[in-house]
């Protein structure tokens, strides 16, 4: 009970709950991450040159196997978090105190819970970022799989919503994949970012003992610390910002997706089928077959958009050092984490599911759709494309009776529906699943050698096996 | 009169005067890169193989050469965009053909304006990030140097605004310093992901045409195109978004910084002093010296924000194709580059002439603020943490008459105050300048071998100098 | 020259730009507002019981007539707000030093910049939101008469996008119209929120002098004014949002609207067709017609929902008094009313001009649509409602056949598609009418009495006739 | 089991829990309001002049009997809503049927899924609207009293941040006073457009039934019904919206003042200091006092800020009728309300227990504060104000000696710091209070009339006296 952030008794209980807020809730998800970040600060610690030394070896592994114990207890739900605990920080030191006494009393030398949350924060994105990453690419790998089968498969092209110039299902497809090939990038980038270690930073000035910041990140599975620990602290809440500005890449693009099939389902277009257990009904329409995923993945992109202004602007104006407004960018960063992975996921087998309706499609092309081609065509036979454009116009009837498919082929340059090059697509998904197998593997086995147990299953303690689960 | 996006005449005026908007004045900033884009897809056009050609080599030559006295008309503020014109694009189009005839009716062969719109805001956004990266390395290099004269110098740390612990003056600057080289890295890969070439995408779904995408992506030195014609239109809007995050990266850190140096030129601090030419008056009363150009930086922030929201929200719930909507996001990009350039800018020499005073630094060390190292202290001689916590707690008084200076050294520690490494900084402060020279010359050079001219500079026709300019 | 904000040549000219930003722009709007308030702080400060006065009744009438002669100039364009002058208040003292001498230097008595922009900002919304009440009201009347010229023509009701069950033109139509009256009632309680006069604030702080605070909110016109003087400038930014925060509601309106009307004009369903002069074409395919006008609306929309936020973002974390951000608010403010107000405006000729096509309306009714009538017809013969739902949903094609008009006319429950009260409507169109015409009128005569001169026409100074003009 | 919105078994459990979301969460608020608003549905289906009856009266006490049993259990905590159920509609559906078989499915006549979410949220806000418009009033009161007591008590008043002109503790605690009393305004208004019963429009579109929507709209104390029965689902979202909005302004209120307040305790000011039970303490830090309560009133407004924006763009590009993007508004405005709410009643307490320290605030006054001062005392002697302003600035120093209690006394004029109208603000606190008594009664009677049973007491139907309750 010694191990507090605000001497409970002094203060007022509803302000402890005020400023508690949904903090408890949100550290539900970060146990794991806070008894391995504990785990490489006591190994630290225990190898620092001093004398006496701050923890013994002996008292290092007891600390690690104690943590290995919460983390058990945490899979098989039954690590709590009390509302004397406050927060994850407490609920895992005074666990600690309480089993091994003074040796418990000495983890948090050197540190600060700031420390703390900032890295806790940074392993949970990681491994959410892996995550993402991959189910990512296997979305775009889908869309490209259905985009391939169908690439001679014409389609109205449209722009402004009304029918433009012909195109193809693997055109649209292929489209989204790339914008996915994208966004992949980009979470690449952001991964490197988040990719760095802020232990050591203390309350943000760092502190008179000599902590070997380099082993911590490297114990961790890190790239390497960040330098400086004024910045260390400045970076929460910008981080949190930065990752959900990633996140939102990767919406607008699963939600223009969205959108446009639930303009293809509408019976008047009927382009596409969506798979039956994907669609809901109605409580008082009998015949209804409801696209609801489609609309929450497009609602559910402006709640990651706005939690990213929001993380952002939370910042905007603090002071240097840190200020408690940063408690309120963790629930913007852990929901808006989960709501894109569930978006980019449910997706998956919807896209994998849809049927076309190659007779619908066809019947969408209305004559004026292939004016641009006619236009073009007089310009081969040396009309200035001015005066061809103003001579279709005036002859739009005459278009009638084109082939959709012919007009597919005839658009072969690079990028075009004939001239997708999908073997450059292939790669590039390639790519992104090598990069999650590789960094998944390098934190794994960090987070094994640090633990001294595999990791992700952690062998549990004794011979029950309910332990096995899912990493941070 | 021919070339029109709609035909005048038909169309209500109001309603002309309501769908162009602003836009004609966002289009003044990209009369340059219109005519670079032209000149490469006529280029282009002149070598690609069809009989008839679409373009003569000779109709190529005087193409360009009527590009380049458009250019010098915009740099002498002679080249127009009129009502009647309703954006660059087409102003450029038909001074072409006023000047050309039938080969001004030729350029917009196998082009959209959405084309033009999407290669001259790329080409626009590049010019300006390598202006940018190159202002906030310097800004960056500021800061290092006024925080490495002053490394030594005590200031009181802060936490929730109230004084924490010993800081010094170099970890305060170098905070900001590693804070804006973290925003060089993202601007960079934001810069990598500009640099690719639309072109080609026609109404986003290409043309009957053998374009050569990979040409002119060359001719404009751009990295690469851009693959599929549907997503190069996608990433209208969502790449403005993209870059609007990046910018708003920057926005965070200068923001804060300014909030510090707004709660450190107050009188009850008196940290430093801000120079005499960046203080503001009031219009009543007559003692003030205001912080005005920090205020507005902060307030600034609030808008680049809120502008990278709105530019991604504009995308979000539309379907594929074109939509008229994106030309929203377009203002809010170029003045989001602009206010963010000019905020990096204008900090850079106030950083450069601000003086600290080292008495009301020292004035600030309360004893409360050794309470950690006294902590630290009894940890060193045994005590396990929370004791030492616990006692020191008592008695705080004992803690008078410390040695700030004595206090920034003992924290040594990678990253402490007296831990920086400040080689390492200078090495991301070069790499990035290297990135934008590097990137800046091969622009250049494209656009040299165009044009046929030496670019920037543009060797005006006849002996008037004054065209020199400012590039793209 | 003495009557600086800054003394131009202590100041670096940068900084003076950099300032400044973009608020000489948005300051051509405020020129009448600026010069109207300065009228009435000098008739009061006129009246003010001290000795020496501070300015005498002839002064008072000098200053009079040079303001007026400064509105006859704007309205003239010939009024210049120059770099040195800064802003539009500078501008105004200035001239009137130049012209009047000591009489010019008093003006300023007892007065701040803040308490300038502060009154001109809401003599300038004042008249905005009064046009924009005249034109919402419009709008709403032409949505009504369009809708109920067409109140029995069936349309198909959609949910979710998909046909849901039988609606009306009128039932959609008069639905926006009912959204607008809404819509009206809030920018009403918006106008007297902002009917109340701030000035006599000064710094925020009151003066030693004995303003008469009630004088100058009579002579303006406004219902009374803010009490606290602090208190009046907090209003500063939070004023702005609330009146965008309500701008947001008119647009999300008319955003959905347009939203609809582009589904609608989609050729596969084609209910409706926009009046020629309202449609644009594409610069690459000859055959287009496009709503850019309706993607506008919806694209804008964004934009004043995101200055509605960043107006009240940048206000968020100041402390109390005055600070040189809320500058940053003037722009969203005046380009929120005006961005709203042309696309209400816009509308009003689109819906006047619509045409329905009842063909293309009937063969939108699929027989599922009739689903619900049918279940609760078996409810009307006793059947519980989810047997009834289980019945129809297994005999769905027996639907075939219904007819639309029919069950148009069946729901006549009152607000249902025959059961629309159209006479409630009406009253509330009219009494937003009157509410416009009222506080126009008492605007005009305060101003007309303020000035010695009929408002807003201005009288001439002389022959001159152009001076006639549009008010604040 | 056959009340399903989907049928359960059709669909993919993973399509079922990514539609639900967080929704189940957000239901567990609308249990009571769902049981009233099924209540009032039900006793006018029993009144409707159909043959056969649609519920017979005994069928519909029943009903009744069984809804206030379902809101007993839910007070004691015994009501679930389970994953099959989905929402809160149809777990109370469910046990209706479940208890009362066919009387239950019949329950659902006429009315949709959608009308039960906008009656039940318009219930619980308007509750949640009252006892906000009482906490809000209870804090201005509070302000009031604690800056009557010290209405001479002179304080530094700031602009920039920096000293500007003396000021008083009743002018800072009044100013924001004054500024909730308008924020009170705002709810009042805002309850007013929330007060309209929605019931009756079932799908969007109306039924073929005779609702009587004045008596529904009658028996929950609503003040009419909404009219349209489309714009009765447009106002989904749109509402959410605005009262968020209105949330807004009351947060921005007491964001300022938590800003002011984190200045105020830095020890260098020093003006005021915050109960003991408001501060908490460091981890790391023994010494440490920290204002977190107002740290995160800051932060939780960009959240509300963020929230009111986010509901509204989810509607922004929506077609009319029901779409499912609607559901994410609902936890926006539930967590906003809560947390708005949260903010108000923390900070009752810690003003009413804030100490100032009088010495501090003198020490504060600079003698340049007296700058105007002295500058409008030249202007009594006849000297132009912009003369006068130039010479003071020359002789700042001679400003020395000033007292400060003379400078609060002698601004005099309405609002000023000796010239606030106490009496005009207690009014306004009596009318919110009143307001807020008048609304709350006639809600209760019209509950207590419909339940048959006292409101919100509900007395428990056996001895059992635990199911005294919070209302909806």
């Amino acid at each position: 009970m010694a191990t507090t952030k605000t001497t409970v008794g002094d203060i007022d209980p509803e302000v402890l709950r005020f400023t508690a807020g949904e903090d408890r809730t949100w550290d539900r998800e970060l146990v794991e991450a806070d008894c391995i970040g504990t785990a490489a600060h006591v190994v630290m610690l225990s190898r620092m040159d001093v004398d006496p030394p701050v923890i013994g070896t002996g008292e290092c592994d007891a600390v690690i196997e104690a943590l290995k114990d919460i983390i058990r207890a945490d899979r098989a739900g039954k690590f709590r978090i009390s509302e004397q605990d406050q927060d994850v920080h407490l609920a895992v030191e005074r666990r600690l105190t309480r089993e091994l006494g003074d040796t418990g009393r000495r983890v948090h030398t050197g540190r600060s819970r700031n420390d703390q949350s900032a890295v806790d924060l940074r392993l949970y994105t990681k491994r959410e970022l892996l995550e993402l990453l991959s189910e990512t690419a296997r979305l775009a790998g889908t869309l490209l799989d259905w985009g391939r089968e169908r690439r001679d498969v014409p389609m109205p092209g449209r722009t402004h919503m009304q029918p433009a110039m012909p195109s193809s299902l693997g055109l649209w497809a292929s489209a989204f994949a790339e914008g996915l090939l994208d966004d992949l990038d980009l979470l690449m980038h952001v991964y490197g970012t988040n990719d760095r270690c802020p232990l050591g930073a203390a309350a943000s000035y760092g502190v008179p003992l000599p902590l070997d910041r380099e082993l911590t990140s490297r114990l961790l599975g890190f790239s390497s610390p960040v330098h400086n620990v004024l910045h260390a602290n400045h970076t929460r809440g910008k981080l949190e910002s930065l990752v959900l500005a990633a996140l939102s890449q990767v919406m607008l693009t699963v939600s223009r997706l969205s959108q446009d099939l639930m303009l293809f389902t509408m019976p008047e277009l009927g382009y596409v089928q969506l798979p039956d257990d994907f669609c809901t009904g109605s409580s008082i329409m009998p015949q209804k077959r409801n696209p609801d995923v489609l609309e929450l993945v497009r609602a559910r992109t402006a709640g990651v958009l706005s939690a990213a202004g929001s993380a952002a602007e939370i910042m905007r104006g603090l002071p240097s050092g840190y200020n408690r407004d940063v408690q309120e960018s963790k629930g913007a960063l852990i929901k808006g984490l989960a709501d894109t992975r569930a978006c980019v996921r449910i997706l998956q087998p919807l896209i994998a599911g849809m049927r076309e309706d190659r007779d619908a499609l066809l019947r969408g092309f209305t004559p004026g759709i292939f004016a641009t081609d006619r236009a073009l065509e007089l310009v081969g036979e040396g009309v200035p494309f001015r005066e061809a454009y103003r001579r279709v116009r005036r002859e739009l009837r005459e278009l009638d009776g084109r082939d959709p498919e012919e007009a597919v082929k005839i658009k072969d340059h690079a990028g075009a529906p004939a001239g997708l090059d999908w073997k450059v697509y292939r790669k590039r998904v390639r790519a992104a699943e090598r990069f999650v197998r590789n960094h998944t593997t390098a934190f794994n086995d960090a987070v094994s050698d640090l633990l001294k147990a595999p990791w992700p299953e952690l062998a549990p303690q004794s011979g029950d096996r309910k332990g096995a689960g899912k990493g941070v």
